[in-house]
């Protein structure tokens, strides 16, 4: 099969197509999503080998008795260990052993065919399309916001970044009521969010000040500053991206007003796929370019470019696919 | 009266009797507590200028048709301009324009008097000594991580740093039923925290993993390493100690285990009066030393000391007074 295998380099190549473990089913990618994480990986941050990309929609293709064959799935990314006491108690994503697809032990979704234990997958409902379902994985990750933060629907909420995660957030605060405030740098990506409801204010515009909930999702030290300058006291500052480096922190930003940091990584693929299927998120305005996987390289080039939304590769209709 | 006076240096000083304002009450201060921030107001971190002190103990002694007059009481330290939305949504802690005795825009309680509105005011029952109702303030304090972090009985708390703050916060957690694990660094203070059935640990023995919740009560920037280091994935970490100085985070220590970082100040001072009523906290193991207001200065050199706990003022029996 084809794949983009990363190990000093990044290249295409041609490989086996994995071999099954017990309770592993193999699922032929029809569409994979580009990340910043995965642009991250691909500099060495992660120390990861193998395939990249987390993002997938697929469809299942193996074994032949699979209950699941045929199908048209998503994954869960996080593969836990099932024996640990984070597994044991529900919360597998934080299992210390995981394997997470594309990022840490295991290969990811740039590729022909991908195997991933039968546990992982969702169906996709018939309604979503295949070009916004692949956008399951980035939308489960904004709904983790809701858990990370006590969002009161009368609240005022603050994201920080216009990027595809930014503004996948502020729609996702919107929809649960929130008087959601999107800052950022792009003009035509502040629109995206403008048709949710939300306010939206170029960086150099914004003085709005006392968030209940202050969302950084721009992946840069300043984003963070600006979303604690902002937050009201007793509010909750959730750092839903992460980068490379630190972060000078004065305690006492946190300490005084009482304000909470909190961390928020992978979300709910379910409550995502609900509310693609009802349309209520249509993520694919954020798709800003599809190459086949043959292009891939091509593909990374483009998306790490300032200022680009959801890249998409194609995967499935390959010679020899 | 007289009073410690801080002004570009420390002095032991006569001044007035504070003159009320309307709604103030004139408070003759018996017993001030000295807290870690009162040393770092002395270096000169907080810009106050006055009359530092926050823990004071003490009797009302005006106005004559004031309905508090003759009784014993403690008060909050915070005073909100009673107007704003802070305010006015019951935050007077986080008003904006809020003065705090001994540390914001009025003076406090090293002094043989203090004025305070009557609203600040609470009264001390009478099983309560006047040498632990000078308690309230920290112990408030302390009781607030309950408010900061979701701490279920049932879990694991760990709590760094064996001073006042740090013994008076795992006495509120062993109350609360939680198992509490206490880091600290001298052997005296940890046996006190034993008494209320805490584990203990010194810091270089100290292994234990996984808490639920993780306070840093330290005031060092090395607390909250051991602190982050030690919360298990969607923990909380309180940080209940301010400190001069900043902390070089790494975001993801935060983002992949969800971790959640809460700032954590001042607290309720009914909940604090309760304790010590009932003598469930009895706070007097802390006291260290005693030293007649005249002896202010030298008391704030004893207290400066590494390891000392609480230090005390005596502000009521002084010829003159």
């Amino acid at each position: 099969m084809l794949a983009l295998y990363l190990d000093e380099t990044l290249a295409l190549k041609e490989l086996p197509v994995p071999e099954l473990q017990v309770g592993e089913v193999l699922i032929r990618v029809r569409l994979a999503g580009i990340c910043r994480t995965d642009l991250e990986v691909l500099k060495g941050y992660h120390g990861f080998q193998g395939i990249p990309g987390h993002e997938f929609l697929g469809e299942v293709a193996g074994p032949a008795d699979s209950p699941w064959l045929g199908r048209r799935v998503v994954g869960d990314i996080n593969i836990g260990c099932g024996a640990c006491p984070e597994c044991l108690g529900g919360l597998a994503h934080h299992c210390r052993n995981r394997q997470v697809i594309g990022l840490k032990g295991r290969n990811g979704g740039f590729a022909q065919y991908l195997a991933l234990p039968g546990a992982n997958l969702h169906e996709v409902p018939p309604e979503i399309a295949d070009d916004a379902a692949v956008f399951t994985e980035p939308l489960a990750a904004a709904l983790q916001v809701l858990d990370a933060a006590p969002i009161s629907p009368d609240s005022r909420a603050l994201v920080v970044g216009d990027g595809s995660l930014g503004l996948l957030t502020s729609w996702v605060l919107a929809l649960h009521g929130a008087q959601v405030h999107l800052v950022g740098h792009y003009p035509e990506h502040l629109q995206l969010a403008r048709a949710y409801g939300v306010v939206t204010w170029l960086e150099e515009d914004f003085s709005e000040q006392d968030f209940a909930v202050a969302v950084e999702a721009s992946g840069s030290p300043g984003g963070l500053d600006l979303a604690l300058s902002r937050v009201r006291p007793r509010g909750t500052v959730v750092l839903k991206s992460t980068y490379q480096g630190r972060y000078d922190l004065d305690p006492t930003t946190l300490v005084v007003p009482e304000v909470r940091l909190a961390g928020c990584r992978c979300g709910p693929f379910d409550a995502a796929l609900r509310l693609l299927r009802r349309g209520w998120i249509d993520p694919r305005p954020l798709i800003q370019a599809r190459f086949p996987l043959s292009r891939g390289i091509e593909a990374l080039d483009y998306a790490r470019q300032r200022g680009v939304l959801k890249v998409l590769l194609e995967c499935g209709d390959l010679a020899g696919a």
